[in-house]
């Protein structure tokens, strides 16, 4: 951030009286401009008892497998979202249900949170940020192509939860991983 | 939102291509600009069979009592994000539990979460945002005068689990409130 998006002026970063941390401060119109973490809502849209999968066709990780799911938009609660998100990516409709996960990955300042979901037909294709759509049994999981952490620790409890025979609400916090030196950065 | 924080130009208001919803694009360095909602997290500070509660010395909703909370912060976890709120408006030290409520208040597209959380001792006091600091029992809990939404049905949830024996986690989605024209507007 370098302007004041208020007012056009550049802005300073600095900690505001009162406040603990820095932000940018507008000194021209007075605007202080927070900057605070996304939420990430997805679901687990399910039939019978496989579950849908898209392979992405945008970076991060283009070409690795994960579930429907992006940015919550405002005015949006976290399963309209994930509706939205199986729409948008997977042309995809469903009937939204428990939240399922919620995993903090705090050093990119987000929340991913997962709803449970059941596909209302099959009636699918892959959307614009998609190459492909499918429907996948726990032992067709691709685990060494799943495109983030999040995604993969939320399938490892879904998996997990069916065999017990209930399904119970998880959440936990996600360090940043250890990578080769050859590896791209990812979640 | 008028300039593009980034170059300072003015910015557009519109859909984007292969974009479903209306953004600020700035088409002189093409950045786009998005909004999302901000997540709030809390703490229900225990001590014994009380829990302490903050009476909000700014607005909105000045002089009313509240669960210390407040807005995610970029880098930090909801458990950690609690931790510093009841910090800051409490002057407190908790030991976070779990996860207790999760809220989505799309109205102001915000989501309200709130941990279960022990005190570690009784060195409270207000903090800069606080009138007054005080641990409540249930039947001493000033109903009327509590300054959220949230905050009044996480309060009933909690004290509902504690006489169950059991802490479940509870998620819902709060619809806006209809009130009376001489009610100021409130969450």
């Amino acid at each position: 951030m370098n302007f004041c998006s208020n007012c056009g002026a550049r802005v300073d970063f600095r900690i505001p009286p009162g406040d603990a941390l820095p932000r940018h401060v507008c000194d021209a119109c007075g605007t202080i401009h927070y900057q605070n973490p996304k939420v990430v809502v997805g679901a687990i849209p399910r039939w019978g008892d496989r579950i849908l999968l898209c392979r992405r066709a945008i970076e991060p990780r283009l070409g690795y497998w994960t579930l429907p799911a992006g940015f919550m938009e405002n005015a949006e609660t976290t399963a309209a979202g994930a509706a939205r998100e199986t729409l948008e990516e997977a042309c995809a409709r469903i009937v939204v249900g428990e939240m399922f996960t919620l995993i903090n990955v705090p050093h990119i300042s987000q929340v991913h949170i997962v709803h449970l979901a059941d596909l209302i037909d099959l009636d699918f294709r892959p959307g614009e940020e998609s190459l492909e759509v499918a429907l996948f049994g726990e032992d067709e999981i691709p685990w060494d192509e799943i495109a983030f952490r999040t995604i993969g620790l939320t399938l490892r409890h879904f998996f997990a939860d069916r065999r017990a025979g209930r399904f119970a609400f998880h959440t936990c916090d996600l360090e940043p991983a250890v990578l080769p030196r050859s590896t791209a950065a990812r979640t």
